[in-house]
């Protein structure tokens, strides 16, 4: 059986390659009883992948892992499918992340419901193409009540315009993305072609490209304004759509990690001085609202991000990838107050409404807005026809907005509104423990289940305290004060990237780090830890296993590492 | 039970929504009884879904849809899961495309091994964020290698450049993309910074913008030369990255459908005679040769282009979105003749590697190219990191890759041998019934598995025929021939589009169309049929089918509505 007529006997798993074998791969098997079996077999073994408690990342060392998946001869003859699934399970699996354990406090991919499962077994099965209707009849329309659900639930529109619009194919009230990325990118490119528009003498931004816009525009600058804390995709997308990543200009954020309307309305005044004095003026072709910063999930005001935008006649883009979720429940939507007047809002399902990875959204408050990137081809997407690949970015789309829109029913508002109550109170349990810890520092206030803080032996945070409070009390004329603030921080650092470290290798649990400016030693960047604590699988009992174990570790290292050396600094 | 204090009674279907239940659907019921169950009955949905031939759109119309899902309200109880699964089956299930009917022969979305569907269930429950190693582990090695096996198929480099890079994260030999336009996005953005790289006076594009670029450069115009079959996405991607659409110079095909490289040569040659006499010129930022056209599966002469490319020192990117899978069969490497010598290629697993939507790649010659889009931030992708998203367009991506990975060892190469043998033989097939009909007229000459024709009476065939033979042997002074032929023409487009609308009416079976001018009547724009025949479960018979259905219903419309006109006409 396992010989080859040209090369002889096969290696041991591989098998000849039969053509009715591998159409017969194309249909369900006439009896599903093997699919079933396999099935079957992959979820027990999903069942207890996930049924132990630590060892998040398997022990195994990255060049280990890296010797494991250096074949670099491609599989030349078949192998049985039950092989296959059985290498899946010992190399993949086994070596995979464990995001969907309680312990995993440590970023915003977390725990998914089962029943997600089941919903890609139909997307994939149906293997619908969202780019047009001869590939995507009903999944069509469910894409734009879902696009219309969320646009709702973010503008508020009348019930009218949702009613003439749910199902308008002459209009787009949104988009389905791969992810947040593209739905930043959509809104800033919407946002850009608006701001060099077509009329009557010029084709606009989009035929005449980039530099002959802003030749007959006559403009020095287009620049995009966003707090310290916005995401890494806004520089990106100013890269990729040809603002340029020095024209995203970064204003600073108070205390509680949003931008700073002060220097906010300074950087506009600047620009403002600057096209009084030249011909050749700077456009703000954005200003970027962060609802839910990623990494201390603080909201920026946007009730005042709305008047700076009305004031400097620029688009008003939202970033809600992480919070938009909370619009969900009527108790939360006074966080995102003013979100209903942006112009455009980014919101990932793959977050807070629990989807796997991965699907963005974007939305438009103003239906027409995205006729601002709208295409059509003729042999897809001609421009009389239905198809939703007129208003997108991407091509070829998956079927996957069926995650979401299965969800919301399957959860209902009220659902949402017992996970996220859920997610705040364990929010407050660690926040509570950390200000309570005599070894443990907040570096943030939290609002949207992100909260940062650090290890500080208890001496450590006394001194710190004194000499903050001598600092803020009289003149530090000689800059001692700060000076020793600064090299105990120096050494906080070390400490608390060692402490992660060794978290790491621990494996019982996980938190992300990050280095902060934004706390009370501004403006020296901070190293702190971050938890986002919105799996349901989490309690309150794991949380302080988590703070416990971070403290025993932190003192150890401390001890055997550090101790010596703040006693120096003292 | 059904009763909420604050409303009173729910409606049919609606619960109380209760936070232990919530919490339960996160994991794995303890007995997965439940979940075997909901998948068993999936699973039988799923196949008698795929049982029944024809009846593929659904007969529902449209509006109907558009009022199915007009629900303007979000769900606010939860839903049992059972009866949301129901709906789906009911509402969306039997009213999508079956794109993987044997009978469906018109895009390139087909039909998909059943085994995808186990491993997107893999995928789901795994959760992997690609972004970056914390939340994708041995994901983040299984995609590198991936990524070395069809680099190694495309660019043909040492094994030893493989075996130093296969898992080398200091580099990025390509990336997994959501689809072939972000592929293309990808692709082109690193040939817009290469041509706007940085040097000591200028910090590139990527920092300065694309209007300061223009002006460093003294450029004039940054200009895309490609194909009028190139994909609609390159318009798009010049609209997004800055160059503009009217900066996609479109040269003419021959009567292959490939690029003509004489019309080719004279553009830049007048691109060169520009750049002479002016100060500011032209740059042109990337050459883009296709390796199967979307409308006709036809392949540059890439061997040409590359020495295009290089006469004008500029990137030769080729989208190799549909045909480059048939680089996995040694017979066929021929027909991609000169791709290895491309800067940088893109590659669908959703078309030809048999994947559901959607999984795109792009993927570069010189291993350092990806630097020109690199990226980092202080909380994900630390620029010392082993991150994958360091080098992404996207952000969040999911472990897509599986998919491919795994057909690869499940099928080999071999068993692509097999499968593209029966897809070539295939296409033969609906190219010889159409050659030996008497109804049917032949538009373009197959290479990767499309093949484009319409239907034309015999009775015009031969009129035509005669026409066309006049215009060649003696000149068509008054141009009445010409004019005949035009008018001739024009009837059988509207006849063909009619056609086309009767077919999708009778939803047996379905053939896309476009129109093309590439054909022996040009310029004049003529309406085709399309044919994709690349479903392992399509047979000669059915393709025979197909014909006589399209020949038995075009004579019954054409003795309806044409036949007098026609008889006006001549």
């Amino acid at each position: 059986m396992n010989y080859d007529e040209k090369r002889g006997l096969l290696l041991k798993g591989e098998v000849i390659a039969d053509l009715e074998h591998l159409r017969k791969l194309f249909i369900m098997p006439d009896s599903p009883d093997k699919f079933i079996e396999f099935g079957n077999e992959l979820l027990n073994l999903i069942h207890s992948f996930f049924q132990d408690k630590g060892g998040i990342h398997s022990a195994i060392s990255l060049p280990e892992l890296a010797k494991i998946f250096s074949d670099t001869n491609l599989p030349k003859y078949p192998h049985l499918l039950k092989d296959v699934l059985s290498e899946i399970k010992s190399k993949v699996i086994a070596h995979s992340v464990k995001v969907g354990n309680p312990y995993y406090i440590g970023h915003m991919t977390s725990a998914i419901p089962y029943f997600m499962i089941l919903l890609e077994m139909i997307i994939a099965a149906l293997n619908q193409n969202q780019v047009k209707i001869e590939t995507a009849k009903a999944s069509s329309f469910v894409e734009r009540e879902f696009i219309a659900w969320i646009h709702q639930l973010v503008f508020k529109r009348t019930d009218s315009f949702y009613k003439k619009n749910i199902q308008n194919y002459k209009i787009a009230l949104g988009n389905i993305t791969s992810d947040g990325t593209i739905g930043n990118l959509t809104g800033l490119l919407v946002a850009r072609n608006k701001a060099f528009a077509a009329n009557d003498r010029f084709p606009g931004i989009r035929k005449a490209g980039f530099y002959e816009a802003m030749r007959y525009y006559k403009y020095r600058k287009a620049v995009i304004l966003v707090s310290r804390r916005g995401h890494y995709s806004i520089d990106k997308i100013a890269r990729t759509i040809g603002i340029g990543q020095d024209n995203v200009i970064r204003v600073p954020v108070d205390s509680m990690n949003k931008i700073d309307i002060k220097a906010l309305q300074q950087t506009m005044g600047e620009i403002k001085q600057f096209n009084d004095a030249n011909d050749e003026k700077i456009k703000i072709i954005s200003i970027v609202g962060i609802a839910g910063t990623t990494e201390t999930g603080n909201i920026d005001d946007l009730v005042e991000l709305k008047k700076a935008a009305d004031e400097t006649t620029s688009h008003f883009h939202v970033d809600a990838a992480w919070g938009g979720a909370v619009l969900l429940v009527d108790d939360y939507k006074y966080m995102l107050k003013g979100i209903e007047r942006a112009d455009s809002v980014t919101f990932d399902a793959h977050k807070l409404l629990y989807s796997p990875l991965s699907m963005g959204m974007v939305l438009f408050r103003n239906e027409k807005d995205l006729d601002n990137i709208k295409h059509s081809s003729s042999y897809v997407l001609r421009p009389d026809s239905v198809d939703q690949g007129r208003f997108t970015v991407e091509g070829s789309r998956p079927f996957s907005c069926l995650k979401p829109w299965a969800t919301l029913k399957i959860m209902g508002t009220e659902g949402f509104r017992l996970l996220f109550g859920l997610a705040f109170k364990h929010t407050n349990t660690i926040k509570n423990l950390v200000d309570k810890h005599e070894n443990f520092e907040a570096m943030s206030t939290p609002e949207l289940f992100i909260f940062t803080y650090r290890f500080v032996p208890g001496e450590i945070k006394e001194k710190l305290n004194l000499l903050m409070s001598r600092i803020e009390q009289e003149p530090d004329k000689s800059g001692a004060a700060r000076q020793k603030v600064r090299k105990i921080n120096n050494m906080l650092n070390t400490l608390n990237v060692e402490l992660h470290r060794y978290l790491r290798e621990e494996d019982n649990s996980f938190v992300s780090r990050t280095r902060l400016e934004s706390t009370r030693y501004y403006p020296q960047k901070v190293v702190v830890l971050r938890s986002v604590t919105v799996n349901p699988l989490t309690t309150d009992e794991i949380i302080k296993e988590i703070i416990d174990e971070q403290n025993t570790l932190g003192i150890r290292i401390y001890k055997l590492h550090f101790a010596n050396n703040f006693l120096k600094l003292s």
